[in-house]
């Protein structure tokens, strides 16, 4: 039998976020496998309410466990390693990622009981890693969280880049930056790199990047000249801007606090590891609320209007003691994600009602993106000049576009999003099947397939209002007493000026003193009529047609 | 008693949308009223799940309907007409707007059952409208839809300019260009200007505005260049871009078709009452269908990426026989409104998955705002040398930003948001009284209050899902079998395997076993023992607390 070099993406390809990524090799049916990260997309109220984390529904992972050879991370996004400690249990394979985002999952998979060592911390080029068929190693790329690899899959059928998310950015002030010679080694050992699997995040983004250390120069600038207290938010992990930022406040003159919790540990991380040195020192809350405001700045979390983080606590009045005040500025070091706008945009008038002034990136003189730009994917085909080019980590109209790009130039490119197993042993990509690639949510502490129908169960109360009626039944199937109908998320009274639950009422007990015994003995039928009937007087009051639930009880001697 | 000149923002104050505004002139708390636009603003899921629209709450204009001269409406955008059919029964005054405005509100209160001639048609500045102590005319300004118009009205204590909706357009394609000229007079006659109220949308946007007429030439070669069929969306009520996109379609040798109802309207509406002349014809969807798809073009609603507009339909597959294929083309010649980001992106790759190519504005090749940037706001600020501004149309921020630059300028501005009555008799400004402002919610056929709680619970079931207990107890107070628990929204397994439904039942029913009849026979106490339960057993089980609703029932002979 054939061996074949498959690509399968689970998760992160036909959307940006929640990145899970399959290569295998051997005969058919029987690759040996390993996965590229395990990340979380996360829930909103239009499609998940209630929904705490949303990752990739690794059915086919689990039924294939027993051909995982290991499981690596390439960077510690929550796009990219969020989903590991919920995940793990299922999969139970070696995890290999570089210190620092080794060490941030090991913390992770401590809080979820899961033993450390799980995480195997691996140096980067040129040690290589063993898998079965595989042999893999961490290439380091600039992107916006330190020590971000993309990775070079050695397989019998060919080379394979697995780009993971980068920029090209030759000082990246924190981590390693893009070497293009080191890139040029690997597109020119052995037979070349057969296939590229990038990134596409910004393929719609016509100029070239720009390095993070653009920044430090117009952030010092906008620093030193505020009177007031400095509050700038920006990514968490983005290790390198907390530098800049703190670095700015310093030299203003400025004591520098970090609020959050995900900061601080992103910070003491990336020290822990040595990937972050001379970070200024900065103070406590405790010590942060005495210092004048003209000498202090705080960086917090929450660029993206996250109702728990510093910024919106701060949004809404004191937090851990301090609070902003007329001539205060408020910095976005940040661009926002799509779909954050809503929650962005209400604490920077929750500012504006303090009197803050709020400063936003101004189209890029604050914040730089992490991902590579059109003309940088080009570059890199250029650089790499794969055989085949595989778009990933974009949504479908990214993918596409890439994929345009890449044939443009005669290499051999394929969009193929979630679910779709790619043989990459030939010339050309080639569609071999399809996977049922679904999604799964982290509810609570229960893990719910998208379609199990609970979440939609959600959405239709929310937008329909509920109706809740219990009736009785005697022995001999007479209703006793009136059926008690109650409301929930429904106007209380409707047109005719009467109380809508009492209306409903009525209409049942009417129906029931004169319904047939074959209704009133089949729990089904009562159930169909006295929910036609809710929907019924509730279209004709309150103009909706809410979900209703019945609960029929049957007294039995 | 002294007479005084107020003004009281009920709605867009504080927020772009609902615009509703107050002017009052007279003894303290006698004032003779006029009110200026009753505009909706729409739902989301995230704040108001189910809501089919917003607007102001006019609690205080209801309460003052006796007072209240006049209602006049300054432009055809839902965000300043579309309340008006909800709310007019409530205020019954007369409301008077320009021809195009006024036939599409007619339009609206005829669907709502009431006579259309309670809008009176006027003629624009010469004509002056009196109302009470107050003389008003329309003044034609440009914006993104025919014959928008400031209100100028004069009043005892002096002039004020209501800009409405406005953008410096010399050349807006339909409707009026905005005439420095005409402005100057105004602002000449008598004492001049004493308050300019200003829209404040687009002040944070540093270039000036650019005309209507600048997108001709760019979108008749895009179309042109084009091999497939063509869509193009824009909103429904930007007559001048209908007229610029059909004249491009037209130009590239292509049948035209408008797809959706407002499109359509606006259309019909905007040659009827002659501010639309010229309009390439166009063709039904029925003989769209049989036209080479090269020589199509369709022009559609659902800029914003509504569910339920053409653009969404097409998205999804056949509308009215028409499908896009590969190598067809979609235009947004629009901009997306922030919170509407998902929806547009949603169909973007609904789109590309088809091969579709998807070309959005540009940077502003293919679309320009309807609203006055910084730079003409100042324009106008200097051209009618106000002693007061008033920012309106904006959030927080933005009238906070506009009303700085007014003050950097040694006009005397105000923040007045929504609720916040003005004086403005004196040289300064006074805030005299707040409101109680809230907004109303449109909810099926019923209109409920923000506050009411309603769309609370809606979203409390969205977010933590819905336990309903049902109990029935007998003669002496004893449960009559176990307790019934239905699931709404919930995993049904959780921790243990065992289904959550009975795993509350087994505990509900061991409390009900042991509970002391002080507890059996209060409705309240068995209610909270049994949600305590309820929650209890899921926070274990699934990790939520969820909503809980208990039925108590009790048989009684």
């Amino acid at each position: 039998m054939n061996e074949r070099l498959i690509y399968l993406p689970l998760g992160g390809a036909g959307e940006i976020g929640m990145n899970a990524y399959v290569y295998g090799y051997g005969p058919e049916g029987k690759e040996r496998l390993i996965v590229v990260d395990l990340g979380v997309t996360f829930p909103d109220m239009d499609g998940t309410p209630g929904v705490d984390l949303i990752f990739a529904d690794l059915e086919w992972l689990e039924d294939n466990a027993d051909r995982i050879e290991a499981i690596f991370i390439t960077h510690a996004h929550e796009d990219h390693i969020g989903a590991l400690p919920h995940v793990w249990g299922k999969l139970r394979k070696p995890v290999y990622a570089r210190a620092f985002t080794g060490r941030i999952g090991q913390l992770k998979l401590e809080e979820a009981g899961i033993p450390p060592e799980t995480i195997t911390i691996v140096e980067p080029r040129p040690q290589t890693i063993s898998c079965g068929p595989f042999t893999v190693q961490f290439v380091p790329v600039s992107h916006s969280i330190p020590e971000s690899s993309a990775l070079v899959i050695d397989t019998p059928a060919g080379r394979v880049v697995h780009t993971g998310d980068f920029k090209l950015d030759g000082n990246p002030i924190v981590g390693e930056p893009f070497d293009p010679k080191l890139w040029h080694e690997i597109a020119k050992e052995g037979e070349g790199v057969k296939v590229l699997v990038s990134d596409s995040t910004n393929v719609f983004s016509p100029q070239p990047g720009r390095s993070e250390a653009t920044l430090a120069e117009p952030l010092a600038e906008l620093i030193a000249s505020q009177k007031g207290m400095v509050v700038a938010t920006t990514f968490a992990s983005n290790v390198a801007r907390l530098k800049t930022l703190a670095e700015a406040g310093k030299a203003a003159g400025r004591s520098v606090c970090l609020l959050g919790r995900a900061m601080k540990r992103m910070v003491s991380t990336a020290e822990e590891t040595g990937v972050l040195t001379g970070m200024p020192g900065t103070i406590p809350a405790e010590e942060a609320v005495e210092v004048p405001r003209q000498n202090l700045m705080l960086i917090v979390t929450g660029s993206q209007g996250e109702r728990r983080a510093a910024s919106a606590q701060l949004a809404r009045g004191k937090y851990l003691g301090l609070q902003m005040k007329e001539g205060d500025t408020f910095l976005f070091s940040s661009k926002t994600i799509p779909g954050n706008e809503r929650g962005v945009i209400r604490i920077m008038n929750s500012f504006s009602e303090m009197g803050v002034d709020v400063v936003d990136d101004h189209g890029g003189l604050y914040h730089v993106s992490g991902h590579a730009n059109r003309p940088d994917l080009e570059a890199v085909h250029d650089l790499l000049r794969p055989k085949i080019l595989i778009p990933m980590h974009g949504e479908h109209r990214h993918l596409r576009e890439h994929a345009k790009i890449g044939a443009g130039k005669g290499i051999a490119s394929e969009v193929a999003t979630n679910g779709t197993m790619i043989d990459l042993t030939g010339d050309v990509p080639k569609v071999v099947e399809y996977i049922e690639a679904g999604r799964t949510y982290l509810d609570g502490s229960v893990q719910i397939g998208a379609m199990d129908g609970v979440v939609r169960d959600r959405i239709r109360m929310a937008l329909n209002g509920l109706v809740l009626v219990t009736v009785i039944l005697d022995e001999e199937d007479q209703a006793l007493g009136e059926p008690w109908v109650e409301l929930m998320g429904l106007p209380k009274v409707g047109r005719s000026g009467a109380p809508l639950a009492e209306q409903i009422e009525d209409e049942m007990t009417e129906f029931l003193d004169r319904a047939p015994v074959k209704i009133l003995s089949n729990d089904d039928k009562i159930d169909e009529a006295l929910r036609r009937i809710a929907r019924q007087v509730s279209m004709e009051e309150i103009g909706k047609k809410p979900e209703v639930i019945v609960v029929t009880s049957r007294l039995m001697e």
